[in-house]
């Protein structure tokens, strides 16, 4: 079939049989598909959508498009995780050191943040010294070593996701829920390991939106996950409010150490979610015998310290300063903060995470195109959280910023942010679904 | 805007302001939309749709990205005519002449000929000698000169549609309606003709098979002609059946001729339809002040040989050999006919035109990319029409061919094209419908 052909098919809702789909991946990454024909079909994907059979054969052909780990290359039990982003989400942090110290392996590879969502990469070079973009052979033997590793995408996985992605990127076709999922999995494959807890985020600060278009996306990861042999988890997450109290990316790390030492403040729902994203994880690679088993060595990972040992010897491993395990003074600071204060008396009902995140952004926590610079030390902490009583004069959140007018610059989204209201919030689970 | 987020409009179903669109092209054509986002955006048109304002906008923002004739520069009054295109279909051959002999101007750009559907311009080189590839003002000097000048689409007129067309054509992006309407508008537009007459075909053999699709491809390009200010209307004409009874360039051209100047075998349905659409046209430019004057006009411009004249004069201003008027056999010939015979007795009830096209591009008729060469002398004559009678044993058609084993392999389709059966099929109009 030629170019023209395979993009008619899908242009008229077609659905693309298995050797289609593995030939319009060989097209175009020989060049036998011109870059104008891969848009054309991608956003006739997006208007026209594929069935999960097409979707999982997109996935495997792009793992397939480079080198892809096998079980022999990977210590075991080996787990991958992975969160489609929101706003002060760290818990990759967290999560990746408790599941480790338990017994698990994890060679995660993380992306750079772009928009309003934060990026792990990022959050981790904040730490001083710390490299990402090691060599895939040293992150295999770094993961075995020390039992995890969190570094840069290499583009020896899954290179066709790459080709694909700068395509959709540049044309209005990033939302397309099979291709999220195809883009996703692929890389996680690749990546080779054996059981994979996908963290998917559901809200205003969300990728989606929709709990409905969340789950249709879990539900088509974990199925591609599945049919390629990997035990695949989903978990629907909330993502109205920031994750945690902490939002840009040294002030983020710092929260995570905190939630992993428990020394300092610590939000508890935060620390919730993690324990309940690990024991997940755990239950999945066989680590635990039951869920309740599960939370269990979990918390006591996080309690007996071997969890932030675990991340201590990553960053140290990775060249990062591992005295901010027990100082997190030694992380990047603005030394300035401005203090956004509430201008009236009630309770939070909500606090919108999109602005939050636009805000830290606009303070240069995140990135508005790639390759653009960011501030390791700017960024926001929020004082009130969701069902929080208010006062007018209290304090709603604090500003890291370079400059006193950044500050005043954001200051009033931040504030516009937090809806205090007469009425308590209902109360919200950690996890809304699990889908397995 | 960027271009994504120009695509992103669509994208979602959003419609362009029209200074969106103007940029669009205006970016497309300075590179700064790259062919991969044109082509993204124009998968988005095709599936999304555009309204008649945004459809009306890109024909004008086309026609301007070049030279546009003005109404001085053309001989007054001045028609334009366009067919979408069907099998047998020479009608601009005979069309054009008894307009322009009843005193109208016409310079009127064609195109080839792809895939099942023949094109004027192949079609008039198979006159020895005949020139098509004039410069716009030597073509512009004929017109004034001796009326009539059909020539080649020019690079100088509408260059954007020309750069859309070429990423349509490999992105199967080709049939989406307010595409079409653009695209053939904004090139009559720049051709700058104060009234023009649309054959709008409709059937197995046009580019759009539904009467709904032409009806709505029809009303667009009305409106936009008409909001451009010039004369327009549109017949929706039926394409089931092969128009005329030759397939094939220089067979067209003969049975042009011979609609001309009444000599030899003349297929009435054809010369009516020329008769209504010349008459149409006439009305339109103001030549005759009622349509059954505009009629006699036309069917007087056909008797008196005046029609047949100023095709001469055109062909031989276009350096063709004028001696083909009074004798067609100067036209290219095979000098061998493979006869289709028919294998059972009743009546023709259809003769499927889609199937006629592609026997005479399989015979060599056409071309199916763009670039491949053609035979002019090859083609398919038709015998039976649809109501005749047939006996088993009476020829079908007569298949021009270069060598005998051409004919035997196609001689089964055309025989099965012709649908016999023992019921009269029911008679139908020369146009289905008129809108203006």
């Amino acid at each position: 079939m030629t170019p023209a052909e395979l993009i008619a098919r899908k242009r008229y809702g077609g659905e693309h049989p298995a050797t289609e789909i593995s030939s319009l991946v060989r097209m175009a990454m020989d060049g036998s598909m011109a870059d104008y024909q891969v848009s054309a079909w991608l956003m006739a994907v997006t208007l026209r959508g594929m069935t999960t059979a097409e979707a999982t054969e997109l996935a495997f052909a792009m793992r397939d498009s480079g080198r892809v780990l096998g079980p022999d290359e990977l210590p075991q039990p080996s787990v991958d995780k992975h969160s489609t982003g929101g706003v002060g989400d760290k818990t990759t942090l967290v999560v990746a050191p408790i599941v480790v110290s338990a017994g698990a392996h994890m060679l995660k590879m993380s992306g750079r943040g772009l928009g309003h969502t934060g990026g792990t990469i990022d959050k981790l070079e904040s730490v001083p010294g710390l490299r990402t973009d090691l060599a895939l052979e040293d992150a295999l033997e770094q993961a075995r070593r020390c039992g995890l590793a969190i570094v840069c995408q290499t583009p020896e996985l899954a290179p066709a996701d790459g080709r694909l992605y700068a395509l959709r990127d540049v044309t209005a076709t990033v939302d397309s829920i099979p291709l999220i999922a195809a883009s996703i999995m692929s890389k996680k494959l690749a990546a080779g390991a054996r059981t994979i807890l996908l963290d998917v985020k559901v809200g205003r600060g969300a990728l989606l939106r929709s709990l409905d278009e969340s789950r249709a996306l879990a539900r088509l990861m974990v199925g591609i996950g599945q049919a390629a042999g990997a035990r695949t988890e989903a978990a629907l997450t909330p993502m109205d409010e920031p994750l945690g109290t902490a939002v840009g990316n040294a002030l983020e790390v710092a929260e995570a150490v905190r939630t992993l030492t428990g020394r300092g403040e610590v939000d508890q729902r935060f620390r919730e979610l993690c324990l309940l994203l690990a024991a997940h994880a755990l239950a999945a690679a066989g680590l635990a015998t039951s869920p309740v088993e599960a939370y269990r060595l979990a918390e006591d990972r996080l309690l007996s310290g071997a969890a932030a040992e675990c991340f201590r010897q990553m960053l140290e491993a990775q060249g990062g300063d591992p005295r901010v395990i027990e100082d997190t003074d030694r992380l990047p600071s603005t030394g300035l903060v401005h203090r956004v204060r509430c201008d009236r008396g009630g309770l939070v009902e909500a606090i919108d995470a999109l602005a939050i995140g636009r805000a830290a952004g606009a303070l240069g926590a995140a990135r508005q195109r790639n390759g653009q610079s960011i501030d390791p030390a700017v960024g926001i902490v929020l004082h009130a959280r969701r069902g929080d009583p208010v006062s007018s004069g209290d304090p709603l959140a604090d500003l890291h910023v370079r400059r006193e007018a950044d500050g005043e610059h954001v200051a009033e989204a931040v504030r516009a942010a937090f809806v205090v209201s007469p009425m308590a919030p209902a109360p919200r689970p950690a996890i809304l679904e699990l889908i397995r």
